[in-house]
Parts: C-alpha cells; structure tokens; sequence
C-alpha cells in the first residue's frame, strides 16, 4: 500500500520541520514544487542537505496533471514538498481528495505559512484578522471584491491581509504600489471612503526569509519606498489594540503618536449613501415645486415623508429600509420627469 | 549587545523548524514554555536531542514578568521556544516590544499554528476563514460575542475556527460539546438562525499530533462522540466550494450527499427583502400596463430597467443598493398613482 505526504517547507530556507525531513528521508520519490512564490537560492540546497537525499523539482502543471505522482503513490511511499503549508493552495487540495479516492494513504507535515508570520511581523493580533485578499494581476485594476471585503472587515475593526500574486515562471506579479494604487482607484469609484493617502498599511516584502523587509506608514509616506524584490504582502489594519500600536511603534521604530488604525473615518454604506441622496433629493424637489401642477402635489408630499423615513431609519441602524426609503421617494420624484410633466434638475 | 529569539515549535513533537533547531543550539540560554497547550509528551526529548542541549522548561508568570529574560538578553543570546507561532500569543509580542525598547535585538522563528492547520485538515479553503474566536472557560454559558462573529461570517459565506481554551496547568478548559450547546443557547436567546442541532461543523482534537482525531457532521450527529483529550477546536464552515464539499467528503469518508455548508438559513436582511419587492412591484406594473397611456410608458421601462438593476446589485453582494435599485423602481410606479394617472393594484 502506498503513500502520498505533503510536506510544508515553511517560510525561508530552513523552514521545513524536523518531520519534514523525515518523510523527506524515508520517501521512495521525493518531489518540490514551488511555482506561486519566489524562493530562496539556498532553499534546494538546505533541504535536500536535511533530507539527504536528491529532490526532483517539478511545476505546476506535473502537480496539476498528478498522474504520475499517484500511479507512484499506489505503491510506494511518495513525497512532495511545497513552500508554506501545503494545504493552503487548492491544487494540493485536490490532488489529496484525488489520493484518497484512489485508496492511497495521505499525510501532511505542516509548515509556517504567510497568514500567520504576516500577523506575527506587523506586531497585529492574529485572532483579529479577517478575510484574506488575492491580488491578481488580472483584477488589480479593478480591485472591487478586494475594496468590498476591506470594507466589510474594517467595519467591525478587523486587520485585512492582501496577497499579491506573483507568478514565479513568467516572474510577473502585482507589486505593492500597484496594489495600493489599485483600492485607491477603486475608492475614487465607489466613494465609501474606505482607503486613502493617509490609511495606515504595513507591507511586508520577502517575509521569512533573510532579507526580508517591512515597511509602516501611511499610503502618502510609502510612495517613494523601493519594496523590492516579490513576495510582498500587505496588512492594512482596521482597530488597534494599544498593545498592537505599541508593537508596531517598536517594530518599525516610529514614534507612537505616527501609529494609527483605519477605522475612524470607515462608515457603513448606508451612512455615507443615504444622507448624500437625501440632500440630492431635496434639491430637486425643490426645483420642481414652483412649477409642477398643484394636482401632482401628493407626489411631493410623499417624497417629504419617505425622506424623514430614510433619516429614522438610518438612525435605528436600518440601513436597508433606510436605503428602500430614499430610493422609493427618488422614484416618486423621477417618474414625473419620465412621464413628462416636470424637468427635474438633478 | 544581546538577542531574544522566540522559536516556534509549530504542531507536533517534531515540528520545530530546521532554522528553530539552529537557533536553540546557538542560544546561550534556551527556555521552553507551554502552559496554553497541552503539549506532546515526546516534545521536550525530541527538541532537546535535535538542540544537542538541555532546555530550561519555564511557566507563563516566568514569561509574563520577563524580568529575567531581558536580564540576560542584554548582553547574551537567549531563545524562548513556545508552541505553535510564537507570536500568536500576545504574552510574547508584549515580551518582545519591552525587549526592543531595551535595546535588544529580537528574531522570530516562525512555525506551523493551529490556525492554518485546522483548514487544511478539515479540507477548507484558508482564505475563506474570517475572525477566529477564542471560547473561554468564563465565557462558555453565555456566548454572545462568539454568535454574532459567527453570524457575521456565516453571513459572507466564511469559514469560523473556534479554539477551544485550556490551561495545562489547572487542568481545566472547554469541550467541544460544552462549546456548542453555549452556542445552541445563544441560538435560543437571539434566534437568528445562525445555528441549530443540522449545523455541519467539524471538531479538531489534538491536531497535528500523532493522536490527532477529527469529526465531521451536523451537531446532532455528533452528540455521543466521545473526542478525547484537549486540544480541541471546532470548524464551523460557511458557503462550501464543491472542492471543498469534495474534501470533507473524502477526508471524512463520508457520502459527498450528506456533506453542506451552513449558509442556507443565514440570510442578509436584504436577501429577504429585495426579491419580495421585486415580485410585488412585477405584479403592480402588470397591473397597471394595459390601462395606462402610451405617453407614460418610459415610466414603465424605468420600473423595469431598475428591477433588474436590484436584481444584479444582490446577485454582487452590493445590499445596499439593490434595496436603493427597489425603492426607485417602486417609487416610479407609485407616482403614477399619487399623481392620479393611474390606479395601482399593490
């Protein structure tokens, strides 16, 4: 009966465990694999040192396909070593299930990943981080899933961690600044103050390994920093604990008072949206009211009781029936210019 | 000048890194501390014989007052090597700011954690986990807190790790049955279907230990298992990718038929909301189509347009305003009727 292990290497060149290189040792094939994330020059060295033994270095597409990998596990005792934890990536996932179905037996050797250094690094609790981001380069100019999540996590004071694809054959990959640039372009689109010049970021460039390098700031102050050679992560905290300000004061040697988290200025969508279109909607009932046929006066009236509506709601923290409100008295307004008897200027 | 290493022992006997092995053996002292966790019994043998040295086994007011870490940190190489990621716990970050501010040099050696572990074994998707929650011992009998994270994640469709507190030293600590019946009595007080006895969660007792044992199914299904010693902690899935219904599935060898996520029940208000008033104002328009008069139609294809628009604006997640969308378009017909030209049906 065969085998198929994963074995996390960890971050850096000497991150693998001690029960790595044992499985490592004792596989009959022993593959690495490494193709989301650059890695050390000393990495295939250390390890196969450790293990000693020879690694065979295979991509993505061999992982992907697996055939190999499983006729071999059928029988024998196959390892395969992956950067991080090995089940973080979907690929390795499959190929388990995959393994399992096909009777053969499965284990993993875990490794330290990027979630948890990055935490560990920027002085952040890690309990308090939310959703992680994926940048890709495809999406990084049209960041709206990633500016919705930071949103939904700075709402309740969470820390979010964005992951920047960087694609290790082609060496094409998102850098830091275009990343940044990315929210910001989506802040200037979807205007719910979420991101700006002055958010507070820590980017965390090479995490792990030897010449690793973080940087604290705002966006503003960060504009001119060579980040340097990928992987590069970014921590954008929402409420800071005084322990984790503390900590990041230390950490990058900034005076305390610089430190700050994101939340301040973050509101729910409703809180920037509904008082806004209130506004909007008053103007222009305003602008009707002189000259619109006194019998569509019922419609204006209207209009002025669904606005206050829209305001009680929003102060009971309703914010889709605050929302339902300000629309439902738009439409009322806005129907007369469509059907013609009245020219609303919005 | 002196350093202070925290190495991270990662899961396991042997889960100390290459580099942590290393740092150990260089230290001209080497404390080791794990009074959160229940440790494996071979830990210590196995970390001392890799070291080639003995390792000074110290308690958590050892750690918390520091007084003697620092001490010798200022002018020797001292190591503390703690569970999992040394960083994790805050005792460590709070040690590491005062050793910095000291002048001490500080390193960290990363390791494998509970949290990233907990989703490759219950075979989900690492980004996919939002907050983590921490059940205590004092807080089980009345989890609201924990609830409304778990309402808040179920809500995005997020995966929730719960961990599962206990103290080496008293013995003490939470069970994965205490922890969600605590969970089953918040259900009854704020009854907001976030969980209930067909809730599908998988319990992780001593992870990445040999003894490692793992559950899966619905609350129900699980209330005679017998989980055995701590650690525990309880994976509360959210919306599952088939990948990942595939995973338990096979993982679990379980029928992939009896395997779903817990997000069917938990709705966002505005998923209850917005497709009833859609359906009532696609009533109301066929109501009113055939009567009113052709000049009026642009209403009418507004009403449309912005149906569709509510529509789309949920399919996105973007709640607000689809609600926004609704009101419009119930807004433009009701003017109709406000203004006198038509008689609508509701």
């Amino acid at each position: 009966l065969g085998t198929l292990s994963f074995v996390g290497l960890g971050l850096g060149p000497d991150g693998v465990s001690l029960e790595g290189v044992k499985v490592l040792k004792d596989a009959d094939v022993a593959y690495v694999e490494y193709y989301t994330t650059p890695h050390e020059p000393r990495l295939l060295e250390v390890v196969q040192k450790a293990a000693g033994r020879q690694l065979v270095v295979v991509d993505r597409d061999f992982v992907e396909d697996g055939g190999k990998i499983l006729a071999e596990a059928t029988s024998g005792k196959v390892a395969l070593a992956v950067l991080g934890d090995p089940m973080i990536a979907t690929t390795h996932g499959e190929l388990r299930v995959r393994a399992i179905r096909s009777g053969i037996r499965t284990a993993v050797v875990h490794g330290a990943t990027i979630a948890s250094a990055a935490a560990s690094e920027s002085g952040l609790h890690s309990y308090k981080f939310s959703r992680t981001v994926t940048v890709t380069r495809e999406e990084v100019g049209r960041l709206a899933q990633a500016y919705r999540i930071l949103h939904e996590n700075l709402l309740d004071g969470s820390h979010t961690l964005l992951l920047l694809e960087h694609d290790v054959k082609s060496g094409e990959g998102v850098t830091p600044s275009e990343a940044l640039h990315g929210l910001l372009l989506a802040e200037a689109n979807f205007k719910r103050n979420v991101i700006g010049e002055r958010t507070y970021v820590v980017v965390l460039s090479r995490l792990g390994r030897s010449d690793q390098k973080l940087h604290a700031g705002e966006i503003a102050s960060l504009r001119d920093v060579e980040f340097g050679e990928p992987p590069h992560s970014i921590v954008i905290p929402g409420k800071l604990h005084f322990t984790e300000a503390d900590s990041i004061s230390a950490l990058f040697s900034v005076g305390p008072g610089s430190v700050h988290g994101n939340t301040e200025t973050v509101k729910r969508t409703a809180q920037t949206l509904v008082p806004r279109y209130i506004e909007k909607t008053k103007k222009a009932l305003e602008s009707v009211r002189a000259t619109l046929e006194p019998k569509y006066g019922p419609v204006l009236e209207n209009v002025e009781l669904y606005l206050r509506d829209a305001e009680a709601h929003l102060t009971n923290g309703d914010d889709e029936l605050a929302m339902l409100s300000v629309g439902y008295a738009e439409g009322l307004l806005d129907s007369l210019n469509f059907a013609g008897l009245a020219k609303i200027d919005w």
